[in-house]
């Protein structure tokens, strides 16, 4: 058995059944030993950060990680930004990345780069396998690692792939996530108890269903409103679910919204800072006199947490929110509200929603508290270019639902090259274009930095020139698009792609 | 003034005038500075692998470096694999990242990354900016390590960009490539004189013409053969030059090809190694018993080298090579090298030619020795993606010359998003695409690890489930684009574009 071989076997056995790759010459021994050994699908991703990007949507949906499969160095290097993201959103991913083999390294043949380096900024778990029999041990290690909600990068060089010692690790237990002290419940408690205004911030696994309902419970006994963070791995809303607005991403507005709080409940969240500094600005979203109150870290169980601070609160069950107000399709121009009301009114039960609508994005946020029940996907580390992947592992984590991409047209040219793999896999997503060929946030920012745009400004924050054809970029990718000029035609194209499996691409020309 | 500002200036005053950029917020204050103090011509990437690709080609093409800007952590993180490029080319790159404000670091805003570990492995040259008093030296600095031929990044924290302390900093003179010792040249001489087989590799500046001519003294004075090494920066070739082919890329080849010599002659080139290992394989391409002199290493100056070794061994000039034998277009179907007779039949007068060819590359190669004279630019560092962008930099550098693109349909899909800056700088760019729907060298490595690619290798190594359209993919970013069936198509369009200006795109369907 090779080294590639046991790789294999000790993925299948630790439960790891999907592997987003683009392979190359280093990996061939492992491409081969998943020819030979049948049980994981494999899907390919024409740039590296297609593949690290589906995975982070894989683990949304699945909550257990899909390995990657990458080529050296330089291959991993493509694929950090959405490494990046995917850290941010705490997705665990059995990162693998093949590389030049170890007699190979001395020889520092051009691919030769420092693998491990790049691997340690976004995988504190990271390591190279120096021989093939410890690669059962090292890869069920991995799984183990990815498990638990983090990247774990395993290195294989190649001469550890072919040897034929290979060896198979079994599936290592981990613990489930840590409970909350008992103390920190109390300490909620008392914040909530004291009179003053106070706020549930919820984050990360906070934001299911049932870990919403008992925040809701709490805010329903004691008037403390909820908030969720400003971008969210996976937060279930929709009708049924309690409306929760996020910390705003504006400076301003977020500090407007947060200025009356003296007491923060951090639920899986951490205390709310600015996502970029600003001159005269200050970076914590919160007020100096406001206590931040722990009810559960990001790595700790906040659903039970939460349920049992409302037990403690003798907190009442509420019903399902319904406020009757069901968003309506909007008529005439495609500013961005009419387009979010549009697609508010017509996303489908459960599907899910992968955000990278950049200025857009908020216009379908808040109409759709009241849409059909589904799950929304933000783009948590800012580093733009996970949309497009992110909707591919969403698809093949849940087969059953609908994925609607919002996409800012300056993040979607990041990895435009998605676009095959959904086309290739046959998924059911339906990505829509937000194409105002710009790169909207940035003229806000420039904005604050110098009075008006001049000639390179444009230049450098504009995509008009030419404009960008997204239905020929899709259609060239084996994509069916088209595109709307109002809210009329864009319904029309919503319901034509929600009634139908595959992919679908919607350009707004706005 | 700014931060932002000194940057600007002491950029203009040790000559940096072309800035390949995709900004974000942290950079809107160099922007704006950019906007406000003329003279650096801007050029938008859609993503920051086309940016610093572009900074690679400029740098051959200019022989002065190129700044590139860059947004955080993982804005350099996605240029990282070209600037790996970069640095096998040993291409001088200014390569300015902006990132948080050193204030704002604490708060780890998603945006925060590990910034500078990232640019360690491809920039020995790494500063952060802690002052804004600092921003005229540190850059300064920076433009004297990158004018010898090296990436250096330059991280300007948003806060030391937008404080009004900024200072400029003047030029720094560097020096010229030293010269080598009169000892490798005695020892070349030895080689020379041994009466055993002894060959001339060459790599790096001694690619140039005059370099070249005095290299071709040499052979013709001694016997000794010429050679470069497998991937090369800037290669000096076609009618005039002597004909110089490459170390191959396969193996097998490469073992037979230098299985007779007894000494090497290193000139700006090092030891040639296999590009990967395999199993029972050598790393080293010579035989053991082969002895390798060092007549200049790659930092040393090579040509001047040359020039002196020539002129001690009384090496009369050889007039201009003149084979007589002109490529002819070829007819009928698109093979591989009828592709490539045809390409190399009609390369104009001082093409430059980017080849990410893949493996059809070779096949221009070839027949292009007795092409019209010419520049060809190789994929140095094995980071496939860097041939779309290159051809930006190389045209942007060199604005008189067309910029032929030998482009393989797998590599050309990584930074498929640079055809978009081609257009919106209406670059002369010829792009020839060879739409072989596979990545062909992994086919063709596969085969020697397991007997047939069953399904899921297949999978993992063809693009033609969905065929990319490369037509569409190239019009739907302002490029105009057809498709040849065969070789008289194939020369008609190449016709059409060599005779007018701006970019087109050639789909092989091969």
């Amino acid at each position: 058995m090779t080294g590639a071989e046991g790789l294999v076997h000790t993925l299948l056995r630790s439960g790891v059944d999907v592997c987003f790759a683009n392979p190359g010459t280093t990996e061939m021994h492992i491409v081969a030993a998943l020819e030979t050994i049948p049980g994981i699908r494999c899907v390919l991703g024409l740039q590296e950060n297609v593949v690290t990007g589906a995975a982070d949507g894989y683990w949304r949906m699945a909550s257990k990680p899909a390995a990657t499969l990458l080529h050296c160095g330089p291959g991993l290097a493509n694929g950090l930004a959405n490494l990046h993201n995917a850290r941010r959103a705490r997705s665990g991913i059995v990162n693998i990345v093949g590389d030049q083999a170890i007699s190979h390294r001395p020889f520092d043949a051009p691919l030769t780069a420092t693998t491990e380096a790049w691997a340690l900024g976004i995988s504190p778990w990271t390591r190279t396998v120096m021989d093939a029999t410890a690669v059962g041990r090292d890869a069920a290690d991995a799984v183990q690692a990815a498990r638990q909600g983090q990247i774990a990068t395993l290195i294989l060089p190649a001469d550890t792939a072919w040897d034929a010692h290979g060896s198979v690790g079994e599936a290592i237990p981990f613990p489930p996530a840590p409970e909350p002290a008992l103390l920190a419940i109390e300490e909620a408690k008392r914040a909530l108890g004291s009179a003053q205004p106070t706020l549930l911030l919820l984050g990360g696994r906070s934001l299911g269903a049932t870990a919403l309902a008992d925040a809701h419970r709490i805010a329903a006994a004691t008037g403390a409103p909820i908030m969720a963070e400003m971008f969210n791995a996976r937060f279930e809303r929709g009708r049924g679910r309690p409306p929760v607005d996020r910390v705003p991403y504006l400076v301003d507005q977020a500090l407007a919204k947060l200025a009356a709080f003296k007491h923060v409940i951090l639920v899986c969240a951490t205390p709310p800072v600015s996502f970029f500094a600003y001159p005269g600005k200050p970076g914590c979203l919160c007020p100096p006199d406001c206590e931040m109150h722990v009810l559960a870290t990001p790595e700790e169980d906040g659903p039970h947490a939460l349920a049992q601070l409302a037990d403690a609160l003798q907190a009442p069950r509420v019903p399902p929110t319904d406020r009757g107000t069901h968003p309506e399709i909007a008529h005439g121009a495609l500013t961005a509200a009419a387009a979010g009301q549009t697609i508010a009114a017509l996303l489908p039960e459960n599907a899910i929603v992968v955000n990278e609508g950049g200025t857009c994005g908020p216009a379908v946020f808040s109409p759709s508290h009241d849409s059909a029940p589904h799950d929304w996907l933000d783009l948590t580390g800012g580093a733009i270019g996970d949309g497009l992947p992110m909707a591919i592992g969403a698809a093949i984590a849940a087969p059953s639902r609908r994925v609607v991409g919002l996409q800012a047209d300056g993040s979607g040219m990041y990895t435009v090259q998605a676009l095959w793999t959904q086309a290739r896999e046959r998924l059911d997503v339906t990505t829509v274009v937000f194409s105002n060929r710009t790169y909207g946030i940035l003229l806000h920012e420039f904005a604050g930095v110098a009075a008006k745009p001049g000639p390179t400004a444009v230049h450098l924050m504009t995509l008009s020139d030419p404009a960008i054809d997204w239905t020929r970029l899709a259609d060239g990718q084996g994509i069916e698009a088209a595109r709307a000029r109002n809210c009329e035609q864009l319904a029309d194209l919503l319901r034509t792609s929600f009634g139908r499996s595959g992919p679908f691409l919607i350009e707004l020309c706005m």
